[in-house]
Order: C-alpha cells, then structure tokens, then sequence
C-alpha cells in the first residue's frame, strides 16, 4: 500500500500509473504536480489522480512514494525543486527511457551522490500518444518495468517500487544501468531513430505526398513508431547518445553490407541474411 | 467473365485471387501450374482451384487469362514455357514487386518485344505468410493494384486484366514502370531492407536473443516485415536493384545526417527531423 503517491508529470505514463493503482485502491490519494494547471485539472476531471499543486515542495509532503514521468531533460530540475521537503520514508522512481542520465541527474541534484531511496526505472510500455487522455488502467498488464538500483539502491526501496509497478499489473526485472541501456538502444531507441529517418527521407519523394498512396500494410506497421512524440525522443537520443551511436554504428555497418550484397547481385548472402533475420524474430517476438 | 484462368505458381497471390474470383463465379475454370504436384493437389484440396497440370503449354490451352504469380526471378523461364500455345485472344499479366525486370524478361521471352497482350501488374497487399495455405478470398479488398502498361500493350489487354482485380475487391492504378518501380522501392522495398537489416544486426548481440525480451510494442510493429520470405525479397532486391539502391542512398545518407544531430547534441534539427516525420505519417497514413 502506498499512503501518498506524488506523480510529477501526470500524461500517459504517469496517468495510467495513477488509473491503475486507483482501480485496485492501493494509494490512499494521488497527488499530481507539474508547471500546467490546465492539465493538472484535466487530470483530476478524467479521474486520473485526485488532487495537484504547482508546488512541488507541497506535493512531496506526507508523499511515501514520488514518480517521476517528466521529460527525461527535466529530471534534475524537478528532483531539485522538491529537494528538502520529502519524507524520510518517501520512495524516489523515474520513469525516462535512459537510466545512465537518470543516475547522473540524480548525483546531480544531490550533491554528488545517488540518494539511497532513489529507485531509476523504466516501464517498457506507451503508445504514439502521450496525453493524460491517452492514460488507461491496463497499459502496463503483462509490460515489463525494469528497475536498475546502483550499489547504493536501498533494497526495501527496490521493493516498494516493484511492488507498486507489479500492483499495476507489470513484469518487474532488475538490470544494470549499462545493460538497459544498451538493450533499449538496440530494441526500442534504435527502430524509432529508423522509422523517424525513413518517413523523414519519403517527405522528400520527387513524387511528394502521393508516394504513400502505394504504402502497403508492412509499410504502415513499420512506419508506426514514427507518429511518436518528438520531443520525448529528442531526450532519449540525447540523453541515451553513447548507447544509441554505438548501436546506430553497428546498424549502418551492417546495413553497408548488404548494400553492397544488393549492389553485387550476391543473392546467396541476401538470402542468408533475410534469412537469419525472418528465423530470429520468429523465434523471439 | 473469364473463361479460363491459368495461373503459374498457385501460392498467396495467386491462389487469394483463384478464392476471390470463384467465390463470385467470374471464370468458368480455373486451373494451375507450376513444377510441385503436391503444392497444385493441396491447392485442389482446399477449392483454390478447379484443377492442375505440370505441363506449361497444357495450362495455357484455351485460357483467355493467364496469370504469372511466380518468383519474379522465374518469370522469363515461365513465359518461354508456353510460348507458341496461347490463344490469340489471352491476355497475360503478371504479380512481381517489380515492373521494370517483368517487362525485360517478357522481352526476352518474346524475341526482343513485349508482346501487346502482356499486362505488368503488381498487386501491393501481401502478408508474412506466402504458401497456398495463407491465400484468403479478401486479400484485395480495397486493395491497390498496379498495372504498368508499356507504349506498345493494348488498352483491351489492360482493360481485362483491370477488371479482373477490380472483381477481386481492388482498387487499380496505372503508372509508368519507372515510376512504379522508385516508388515502390521507398514505400515497400527500402522499408523491408531495413526491418530484415535491424533484426540482423540484432541477432549479433552481445546480449544473445535476451535482448529481445525487452522489446516492447514497437519493434514488433517495426520488424514484422523481417519475417517475410527470404526467397522472395532476394528476388526483389536483384529485380529493382537500380531503384532500390537509390532508396537506400538517399536513406543513408538521411541517416548520417541524423547521427550527427545525436552526436552534436543538436537537439533543434532532431526536433525538426522528427516532427516532419510524425507530421507527414499523420497526415498520409
């Protein structure tokens, strides 16, 4: 149970949190705090959480448990502003798809040092939009949050906030930092960065808009990610950037290849690439 | 009407059209061809088609449609199969994902000239699955289908062959080969290399297939073309080579620029790039 649960940023993430844990009763009020009032209330009318302030300093007080769902490049800053005024017992978590910026904001914003109550995490869930109105109470059912506590991470912490992403319904798995990201640089950052690209490269077409007149069903699967938000993923390149060059680098080597495969008429290497590919996925998704 | 449909290769394609057709009665009989007696019996069984034979110039005996739904690489070899035994009055029209090779390879069947009843079509639907067992009878619903028409072909042949994907549920189009083909190879072949490229590139993880477990829904939407058929997008990729290869030029070097923007910490030219995506998707698909 949790008694005050602080959500900074009430959208999709943070509001579907909130909607979930609400259904089965497991906070005794959800309290939300951001800079826009005008969301804030919407929140609250949609039945998301029950109440907010603009003050973050009054939205930690009595909190138990604080979430982050803030843009990624505002994570510094918002731990800060509530810096002093949260509980002994309060429970710190994110939820940015980069955990290696995470731990560094937070070192950051206390003085060097990841606080031993500040949990990094990060629920692999979303949709392309990213509002509280896109908020709903099964988004992370079966979904898979990792957390990723740095040696200091105290363990009750951990388990707090396993416990409240697996009351929502979460698959909880603990990962080093490095290993996440790098992981979500290769699964899920890298695929955004190519879908952007490619829709990006179309909007040039000689043929201008009619080009996706002739975009078939694999076109429309593969393009999907591209509709997402572009600020939230101008942070996670940013914030990610070691992890997703080093994987972009390994992308366009391999994409090099079989370039020049094409290039070649080497339809023995085609096939064994296409190959290797279709018999992976297969496998694995 | 059609009184005789001969389709060459009775798999996805060709047997979703054979389903189609029948089920609204538009050819007295169907029959199929093509080397494996087992595949054209299965297709039998399931009341794909009306009956089958291995012998090219037995299949083309008095049918007024012949459909070619075969591996593009194949399309020459079929052509010269029955070449000599249409009737005057058959049309002859073809399924690949390339316009420009179909009618290289008609030419060379036909002593250097494509022949005036020979109509290029592509058929843009498709799914993962490409065995007879797949084909369904609304596979064309709403549909688009592509013909090619060259200077030479006549408009009657074009007329037939339009009509009988209309009759299928699709919507037809004509372009010009050059366009059908640079077209294609942004909006269907470009995305396809990439999808089989990602996953490719993933399968050497350091990770092994662990990485896979944290990919969330949008890498499956992104990589389900890569478990399309090998064989057959080797084939698209040796047939529209020239066209795919300018794709993916362009692509590369889209790309590039992007990684620079990671790398540079340019977060306004990131937004900038995503947002046109985000907006041009939104807008077209």
């Amino acid at each position: 149970m949790i008694n005050k649960l602080a959500i900074f940023g009430v959208g999709l993430i943070g509001g579907s949190l909130a909607l979930a844990l609400r259904k089965v009763g497991y906070c005794n009020t959800i309290v939300g705090c951001s800079r826009n009032a005008d969301h804030l209330q919407r929140a609250v009318d949609l039945g998301v959480i029950d109440s907010y302030t603009l003050d973050p300093k009054e939205a930690v007080k009595g909190a138990d448990m604080i979430l982050l769902a803030v843009p990624m490049s505002a994570t510094q800053k918002v731990l800060e502003s509530f810096i002093g005024s949260i509980e002994d017992d309060a429970v710190i978590t994110d939820a940015g798809s980069a955990k290696g910026s995470a731990v560094e904001a937070a070192k950051a914003a206390f003085g060097g040092r990841v606080p031993i109550n500040f949990v990094p995490g990060h629920p692999i869930a979303g949709r392309e939009k990213s509002s509280v109105e896109a908020a709903i109470d099964d988004l992370y059912i079966d979904q898979k949050v990792v957390l990723t506590p740095v040696d200091r991470t105290d363990t009750a912490a951990v388990l707090r906030v396993m416990k409240m992403w697996q009351t929502a319904g979460a698959q909880v798995e603990i990962l080093d930092v490095e290993q996440h990201d790098n992981v979500l640089a290769s699964t899920s950052h890298l695929p955004h960065i190519l879908a952007f690209s490619l829709v990006n490269t179309l909007s040039k077409s000689e043929y201008g808009d009619a080009v996706f007149n002739y975009a078939a069903g694999g076109f429309k699967s593969f393009s999907r990610i591209a509709s997402s938000d572009p600020v939230m993923w101008r942070d996670i390149c940013l914030e990610n950037k070691t992890a997703i060059l080093a994987a972009l680098d390994r992308y366009q080597d391999d994409l090099a290849d079989l370039r020049s495969s094409i290039s070649d008429d080497n339809g023995e290497e085609l096939i064994r690439v296409f190959s290797n590919a279709k018999e992976t996925r297969d496998r694995n998704i």
